[in-house]
């Protein structure tokens, strides 16, 4: 039995995917869409109502290609709150023109491997650990968002490493996402027993070439080359209430 | 061929998730609306009655995220229950407002690795067992489920291994959930030869932060490390039916 | 090059899995339901005459979970007389109330592992062998279908072993079988060149608890714990045009 | 760098899988239904008329269980016929009536594992070779079609063997195959670059338990035990435009 | 942890692939189909125009079989003009007959495994290389789309290979590329980051069948047989609009 890893937690997480229904839209009179666009811009501006009051965070970013039109990206400090925002967005106007295409489930997680052994510091006393753990969301140009396991399959088995063989390939890993440090900022919410991946990986830029290069490079590390399994990738573009309703007019 | 771990079986099991049609449930009157919350309370209420008498048990939670809305878990004696319940359900006006997303069909099991060898007492005329078995589901905030399997793959096979080895691996894997006795409530259900993973595992917690320290935790061991395969995850919020109102009002 | 094992085969076998379109039942008048019901009923009695005649055998069972609401099993002489029988049903009232959600083409098939090796008596004049390659499928309260392959993977290949290996395993894979003799009967249907999985395994028994007892004891023996793949697994209750239609009032 | 085997192209091939609308086609009136059957017949006549002409083939099949209601198997000398086949087919009134559920792109293939070395006869001279490469299709009782590939995986990987090691194995492959002659007929179709697997096979024959035979046969061949991977089976009876308006009517 | 291989970036990528909803379109009247035409039209003169102007380049290809009817590729300068040709799309008159199917997010790019070590020239500056990040697409008569993949599994994994060896083998590959020149036109699109697979790889030829040859022979490459990992093959036919009203009238 390997040491388990130590993390902390934030703010619960949930990425909310959707395509528009555009039949339906194309189809609907000025007055129904002004009375969508009314009742979505109602519920965003209660998201940031939530962000000015340090109780949470939220972005939505239109999303490229067929897997959706847009995600919107919670994060809240209970589980509870996720689902009303759900139940919410649900019940309005607006949600009559989309459909549902995928979500995840997570909260905000920092490992530890980095702490010093024998620090006697209590990190949810440290305000910068807080600021990690309930950040308010970076309004970068462009978001990457992508579910992720570490590979348990035969020799290839993380969890079957010590704790040491696992700090020293973070080491290195982490070395790799500090040369984007200014280019690309990234969030890790952690999913196991929440949601069907292990990790959630958020990253936001405002050059999505930035994306590519990252995860590519990190590709070619142990961690990732050996150990990472990755699921369906999303990109997308920083909306705005107005870029919306000009995307939708 | 290795010796099959003997298991004692006690209440049948059916998870049933569904989504709510929102188009439709947005598009009903007041009246439509009441007509099927009420058919909906009418089949609550005859849940509740079985509990009082004994006769299995029934919660339901509401689901973060796009897999479901809701999730209705029952315990009963027989599969012809179970049946009659879902085509009830079926047949009620709240269903025609549903889609239905996920189902698990299981049946609650004790496997006995810890019995003392040798012992002469027949479990079943244990009422601490029997209780485990046809247990009374709890009333905690939270909910988590997900089906498993134990891999079977070239040298990782846990069905060709000893039933010594099996033992003691498993005893380690308990260690850890006992450490957990008090936070998280455990409910295993055994669906080998009955649906497509060989076990259902539900949680119950007033924190849904111990699902996820409890399964990573578990994760690093041995049992699940190389062994254990997983489904999705569900994890939810307590549902009443004043609270369902609330939701769908 | 291994020696392939020798097969007899009997009757064709078609599961046709369906679900009720409960919206569309619900709505339907009492009219409606009749003439679906009774075009249903005209079809079942002449399953019931085909059955009479030993010419096919048919049951129909419920199903627990969202997989299926009933399944609809034939035997019959030709792909031709299988095929008739989908159509029928499809052109029928009733069929407007179903959506297919899953079939499985097979073959009933008996492996002659067992045979003795230098007997000239030819298996079909046996009437025990004709008997159970054009069986008469039992009334059992309760049945469980599952497809399954022998594995081909790297050193678990089953294709890969002498007809001896293979002859041993069986041997004392078939020993657990004997064990419920009297309390589950077991069809087996080749479906190698016919559906996607290379056999169809369909039980019967009077305790669905036998099911899981079976198919969990079977999984440590090597030829299931090596080389078993298994599909989805579907439980059900019998069936009478009686129990159907107070499953439909 | 392992030697490519070279083979030999012939027509282009289509197979196009449907499922009826039932619900529609049940609804429609005679009409309706008439004109449907008129259009498809006059397709069905320029299909026979392209055969007539030897500038390709076209047979049409029904399928056994859910994956579909019906094959129709174009071959033709070009990729601009293929689709404007489809094409017209989704413009006629019949296609109405119809749900895609399946199709497969490929090419007749003839690889010359079995050429004499150091042969010079240009092997596209040779009538027989071309007749196989532009074949008429047969009018046999029953089809089988399945998709297949040449496993990749770790040891047991068919494009790192040598070429003697391949033909090798083909030719004791190809002797179980002269073992049907007379019995089967079989077209392979390559797929590489077209479709999603490496092959296409479809086999005919009067008698369906020989398509079972045949490929169970050949599962104990080293070239399908190691190496080969299936895709779906799907398995039916020949239709005429006849016997279709018999199951339409 | 192995050396990263560098990389050059052009214009983005996106393949939109989409299905006619033939029941609509045969539904609607010459108005409505002119309506829509037409507003095709005027999108398509837009591609053209911002071909014309060096800003990206557009074509548009019919898909043979079921998985899409057509495919538009476009290649942009950035994800926010992908993303607007989406939207204008979907908001067209012409996109209520179609159904979405598949999209791929990537961008072009050059992979310099050929540049001479120790050269100080800057890539970006150079013509050609310009040229081939930022290229007008070919009009030849075919297209055939693939993702792919290099393999992380056990010991076949690429990204645990040293640069000398990863630089060995993708020379020997692009050799197998070279004989081809003047057949066949390749576009590789990178896609880590940004879409599933690792890569999207884009063949014009005005023979489908040198698509055939040119992956088949290449699969027998090491790069390919022990590392390619491939999705779903599409291939078409060039549509112009002339074609594409043909084939709608």
């Amino acid at each position: 039995m390997s040491e388990a890893t130590k993390t902390l937690e934030g703010w619960y997480a949930l990425h909310d995917f959707r395509t528009m229904n555009w039949a339906l839209w194309n189809k609907a009179d000025e007055e129904e869409r002004a009375h969508a666009l009314d009742e979505l811009q109602t519920l965003w501006e209660q998201w940031k109502q939530t962000e000015n009051d340090n109780q949470g965070s939220t972005v939505v970013y239109s999303i490229i290609g067929q897997k959706a039109d847009f995600v919107i990206f919670h994060l809240r400090e209970t589980l509870e709150e996720l689902n009303a925002l759900e139940t919410e967005l649900n019940k309005s106007a607006f949600a009559r023109f989309t459909i549902p295409t995928y979500s995840y489930v997570s909260i905000v997680e920092l490992s530890n491997y980095m702490t010093k052994p024998g620090s006697t510091e209590d990190p949810m006393e440290n305000p910068e650990v807080l600021a990690r753990l309930k950040p308010i969301l970076p309004q970068a140009k462009h978001i990457c968002f992508y579910p992720m396991n570490k590979k348990r399959d035969l020799q290839d088995n993380w969890y079957m490493l010590s704790v040491e063989e696992r700090r020293g390939m973070m080491r290195s890993h982490s070395m790799i996402g500090r040369g984007y440090a200014g280019k690309v900022k990234q969030i890790i919410t952690g999913s196991v027993g929440l949601d069907d991946w292990e990790w959630g990986v958020t990253l936001f830029s405002d050059d999505p070439l930035h994306f590519k290069k990252l995860v590519y490079e990190m590709r070619f590390d142990e961690v990732s080359a050996r150990f990472g399994e990755f699921g369906s990738f999303y990109v997308g573009n920083r909306l705005t209430p107005d870029h919306l309703k000009d995307m939708l007019k």
